[in-house]
C-alpha cells in the first residue's frame, strides 16, 4: 500500500457526515422522548419501575459512560505513539456507536412505531458501544478511522440480532453480558484481526510497545474500569435486592481477581516483577467473568471464585496464548483482547450454565446464547474484515502502523524526541512554534 | 514590565488571605444550612421537591462538579509548560468563585435574610465559576493569580447581576446556560483579553503549544466534560420527564457533535489529519449550543441537528477564525473559548428564539436575555480588564507568558530537558535531589 | 540487604494467593447477600432505610471508591518512578483491604452468624482500606508488597477494633473519620516509618522526587480526592438533613482550605512560588480535619474556619515538621502522611471536643476516641513496623528505593532516559521492541 493512501481528507469527511445525516434522518423518522405513556409490552420486565421516575438509572447511566469513555478510551493509551488516535477514535467510534446501538436496538422494542429514548435505553445505546471497543482493541495501530467507522455499524447491527435472539428468542440471562458483549466483541475483533493479518509485523514493530508514562494514562482506564464495572452488571438488572446482588458480586470478583492477576503476572515474569501488561488488563477479567452470573444467588464467595479463576486464565493468557494466536493462527490481538473479554467472557457464560445445571434447571438455553454470540461474532467479524479488507479506506501501510501521526497532527518536538532524534536541532522547533 | 514584579510573596497570600476572611465574615452573616422549612418564595418552581428529600440532586452535583475541577482544569493543560497553572490555578479560582458565587446569587433569594444553603445552590455556585473559568481560558498563560482571583469576584458578581435579569425579570429560559454561562464567559474573557492585549506576543511564543503527553492530558478534561455535559444541562431542570428530555438532548447532540467535528477537522487540516486542538474542544460545542433548548420539546433530531452544526461552526471558528481576531482585533484567545464557548452559546441562544417562533409565542424575552448576557460580558469584561491591567497585580512579562516556572516550583530535571538542553549536565540534577 | 532478595517469584505468588485463599473460605464461612430481613440490631440506626431502598447509597459508595482507587491512587504518582507502584501497588492493597476489611468490620455486626453484605458494609470496607493506604504513603518507596500486604492484615484488623470501641463502646462522633481514620492512618504510618528508619536514605535519595509529567499525574488524585470529599464525609451521615449537613460542611471546609494553602505555600516559598506538595496535599486538609464535625450543626462559617486552619498547618507542616521529623525523629515520611492527614485529623477530633464542649455536653468521650485511634495507632504501627521489619519480606536495598523497576517490568526506552543515558544506543531498543 502506498503511502499517499492514508490521505484521510476526503475519504474521512464524507463517510463520517454521511454516516451522521443518515443517522439523523432516521432519528427524525423513529425517535421521540420516552413520555411514560408506554402501551406496556416490548422491554424488559423493569420497565414499569422505570417510567415512573425516568431518572432513577441516571447515576448507573453515568458510570457506564465513563467506562466507556475513559475507561476503554485510556485503556488503550498505553501505545507509546498512538494515543492520540487511542483515546481520540474511541470517543469517535463511541459517539457514532451509541446513536446507531439506539436504532439497532430500538427497532426490537417500538412502541407505536417510535422508538422512545429514556435512560435504560441509552444504557443498551452504550453497552452496544462496549461490543465495537472490544475489538477495537484487537486491531488497535492497524487501522483507518474510515475502516473502523465501517466497522462500527456493522458489528453494533450484527450485535442487536444476537442480543434479540438471546434476550427475547432464547430467553438467556446475561446481564452483564459476559457473553453478548465480552466473548460476542472479543472473537468479532479476533475475526477481524485475523482477516487483516499483517505478515509484515510478525516480527513485531518498534512502535508497538508502551514507554512510563503512556502506561500510567492506561492506568487511568483501568482503574476506571475496574472501579465502574459494578454499574456495568447491575444498570439493567431488576431494582431492589436483585440489583444489591449484581453489585456485591461484582465488587467481590474484581478485588479477588485483583489478588491472582498479580500473583500469576509475579509468577511468570522474569524475577518476579508485575507486568503492567497484566495489571491494566487480567485485573478486570473479574467483571467479565461474573456477568452472567452477576444477579444470580451464586453466594459471596462463589464470586470471589470466579473472579480468583478469571484473573489466572486471563495473566496466563497474555503471557503464553497471545503470542501464540500471533504466531500459529495470524492472530495480531494488539491489546489481547482475547485475554480479557474473550476467555473470562466465556468463562462467564460457563459459569451460568453451571449455576442452571446446578439448580436442576435446564442450563441450554444458556448454552445456545453462547454458542449464538460466539457463532454471530465470527461469522460477522468475518465478513466484516473481508470488507475492511478492501483497499480503498486507507488502511496504514506495516511501517506507520502504532503511529499517531499517519492520522493527526502532532507536536513536532514530541515527534523528534521519541523518533529518537536525540541530537535533533531544537531551535528550528521554536523558530516554528 | 521587570522580572521582580511577578513575586508573588506578600501581593498573594495577603490577597487571598483577605478575600478569604471577607467571605467567612460574609458566610457568618447571611449563610445557614437549608432545614426545609423554607418561607416557600423567592425560589425555584422545584424547591418543593428539593426539600422533601435534600439529597436527590446530589449525584448530578458530583458530575458538574468533575466538570468544574477535572474537567475544565485539565482541558487547559494542553500547554507543554503550563500544566500546573492550568489544574492548579482552576482549583483555586473554582474554590473562591464558589464561595463567592454563593453570596452573590443567594442574595437575590434571601429567606428571612439568610442564604439557606442546599445542594441545588452549590449546583448553582458551581455554575457561577465554570463563567470565570471560561474567561480563564481565554487568558491563559498571560496573567498572574492575583489578576485573577480580582477577575473572579467582578466576574461572578456582575454574572449574579444578569442572571437575575435574565432568569427573575425576564423570565427566559435557559436551563443549559448557553447564553448566562457560556456566551457571557466566553465575551467576558474575550474583553479582557483585548484590553489586555500584548503586542509582544503577535508572532507567538515558544510555550503556546503543546506537547505529546500535555495533549493527553488535555483529553482527560474533554472526555469528562463531554460525559457529564448532559448533568451539566439538566441538573436544575424540572425532575422527572422534562429532566430526562434535557438529559437525552444533551447526550444526542454531543454525540452527532463529535462526528460534524471530526469531520471538518479532517477537511481543513492537512492531509486530512485530524488537529487535537479541534477534538479536545469542537466535540463540546454541541453541549454549549443545546443548552437554552435541553428541556424544550425540540425532538431527539432537532438536537442532534444542533450539535451537528456547532461541530462545524466551533472548528471552522478554531481554524480561520480565531487567527484572524489576534491579527485583526487584537484578541488573543489562548483556549480558543470563542470558537468552545461564545458562537456556540450564540448558537444556542438563537435556537431557544427559534423554538419560540416556532411555538407562535414570544421570542423577545429570549432576545432579551442573549443581549443582555453579551453586553453585561462586553462591558463587565472590559471594565474588568482595565483594572487588570494596573501594573501591581505581578503579571508576566512577555517572554514568561505560558511558563509555569514563574509563579510555581518546578521540577529542575524537567525544566532543562524541556528547555531543550539535552546535553546538560545531569549530575547536577542528581547532586540537588 | 543484598539485591537478589527482593526477588518476588515465589513470595509475593504464595502470600498474595494464600491470603486471598483464606479470604474466601471466610467468605464462604460468614458472608451471605443482605436480604432485607435482619433482625434489626446490632447496626447503625438508618438501618432501616438501607433496607427499604437497598441501592440508595450506591452512588455514595462510588465516589469513596473513586476517592480510594483513582485518589489514593493517583496522589501517590508525583515520584518520578515509581508511578507504577504507587496506583498499581494502591490497586493491590485496597482490592485486599476491602475483602479483608469487610469480614473483619462484620464479625462486630453478624446478624445469625452471618455478614450481610450490603452497600451501607461495602462503603465501610473501602473506608478500611483508606487507613491502609494513608499508612503506605509514609513508606512510600520504602518496602515490597510482600510488605504491605501484611501491614494491609494487621492494620485492618487494629482498626476494626479500634472503630468498634470508639463507635459502640465510647458512643463517640466521628461521621468523616477524622480520628478513626486519618488520624489512626497517619500515626500507625509514621510508627511503622519510625521502625523501618533508613539511615542510608538520611540525605535523600535522587528518585525521591517529581518530574514534571509526574506531577501533574498526582493532581489528578488531589482532584478526584477533594471533589469527592463530601462523600467520603456524609456517606454514613443519618440520612436527610444530616447528610446534606455533612454534604455542606464539607464542601465549604475544603474550598477555604484551599485559598489558605496557597496563601501560606506562597508565603513560605521562594520568591512566592507555589509548591506542587502543597497544592497536592494540604488543599485536602479541609476535607479531613472537617470530618468529625461535619454532620454537626457548626454553621457553613464554622466548617470553613476549620477548613482555613486546616490548609495553615498542613503546609507549614509540609514546609517545616516534616524535615525535622525525618532528621531529629527518624521519621521518613515520604508523602507528609502527618500533615494532611495526622495533624489535620487531630484538628477534627479536637474541633468536635470544643464543639461538644460548646453545647455544654461532656466531651470526654469524644477525647477518649481521639486518644484510643493514637494510641492503637502507635502501637500497632510499631508492633506492625518490627513484623515488616523482618529480613525476609524482599524489602529494597536503599539504593533501589523510589524505583519501580524493582517489583515491576518497565519499558525499556524510558528507563534509560529517565536514568539520563542521553546518548544511549537508540537502535538496541528498536531491535528488542
Amino acid at each position: 500500500m502506498p503511502a499517499y493512501s492514508t490521505n484521510m481528507r476526503l475519504k474521512f469527511p464524507i463517510v463520517a457526515l454521511a454516516l451522521e445525516i443518515i443517522t439523523i434522518i432516521l432519528f427524525a423518522v423513529f425517535a421521540v422522548y420516552d413520555d411514560g405513556k408506554s402501551d406496556g409490552h416490548g422491554e424488559h420486565s423493569n420497565k414499569t419501575d422505570h417510567e415512573k421516575k425516568p431518572m432513577d438509572l441516571y447515576p448507573m447511566f453515568q458510570d457506564v459512560h465513563v467506562m466507556i469513555f475513559i475507561g476503554f478510551g485510556f485503556l488503550m493509551t498505553f501505545l507509546k505513539r498512538y494515543g492520540f488516535s487511542s483515546v481520540g477514535i474511541n470517543l469517535l467510534l463511541a459517539a457514532f456507536g451509541l446513536q446507531w446501538g439506539l436504532l439497532m436496538q430500538g427497532i426490537w422494542h417500538m412502541d407505536h412505531g417510535k422508538i422512545k429514548v429514556n435512560i435504560f435505553k441509552i444504557i443498551n445505546a452504550d453497552f452496544s458501544t462496549a461490543t465495537v471497543l472490544i475489538s477495537f482493541g484487537a486491531v488497535l495501530g492497524k487501522t483507518s478511522p474510515v475502516q473502523l467507522l465501517i466497522m462500527t455499524i456493522l458489528e453494533i447491527t450484527i450485535f442487536s440480532i444476537n442480543e434479540h435472539l438471546v434476550a427475547s428468542i432464547l430467553k438467556a440471562n446475561d446481564v452483564g453480558a459476559s457473553m453478548i458483549i465480552h466473548a460476542y466483541g472479543a472473537y468479532f475483533g479476533l475475526a477481524v484481526a485475523r482477516v487483516l493479518y499483517r505478515p509484515g509485523l510478525r516480527n513485531g514493530h518498534e512502535n508497538d510497545g508502551s514507554v512510563y508514562h503512556s502506561d500510567m494514562f492506561a492506568m487511568i482506564g483501568t482503574v476506571f474500569l475496574w472501579m465502574f464495572w459494578p454499574s456495568f452488571n447491575s444498570a439493567i438488572a431488576d431494582p431492589g435486592y436483585t440489583q444489591l446482588t449484581a453489585v456485591i458480586n461484582t465488587y467481590l470478583s474484581l478485588a479477588a481477581c485483583v489478588l491472582s492477576a498479580y500473583a500469576i503476572s509475579s509468577l511468570v515474569e522474569h524475577k518476579g516483577k508485575l507486568d503492567m501488561v497484566h495489571i491494566q488488563n487480567a485485573t478486570l477479567a473479574g467483571g467479565v467473568a461474573v456477568g452472567t452470573c452477576a444477579d444470580m444467588n451464586i453466594e459471596p464467595f462463589g464470586a470471589m471464585l470466579i473472579g480468583l479463576l478469571a484473573g489466572v486464565i486471563s495473566t496466563l493468557g497474555f503471557k503464553y496464548l497471545t503470542p501464540m494466536l500471533a504466531s500459529n493462527l495470524g492472530i495480531q490481538d494488539t491489546c489481547g483482547v482475547h485475554n480479557l473479554h474473550g476467555m473470562p467472557g466465556i468463562l462467564g457464560g460457563l459459569a451460568g450454565q453451571c449455576y442452571h445445571v446446578l439448580l436442576v434447571a435446564t442450563a441450554s438455553m444458556q448454552a445456545a446464547a453462547l454458542a449464538s454470540s460466539i457463532g454471530f461474532a465470527l461469522v460477522g467479524g468475518a465478513i466484516t474484515g473481508l470488507i475492511m479488507k478492501l483497499p480503498i479506506w486507507g488502511q496504514p501501510p506495516d511501517q506507520n502502523c502504532f503511529d499517531d501521526s499517519i492520522y493527526w497532527e502532532v507536536p513536532q518536538e514530541e515527534e523528534e524526541n521519541e523518533g529518537s532524534l536525540v541530537h535533533a536541532d531544537h531551535s528550528k522547533n521554536k523558530a516554528e512554534a
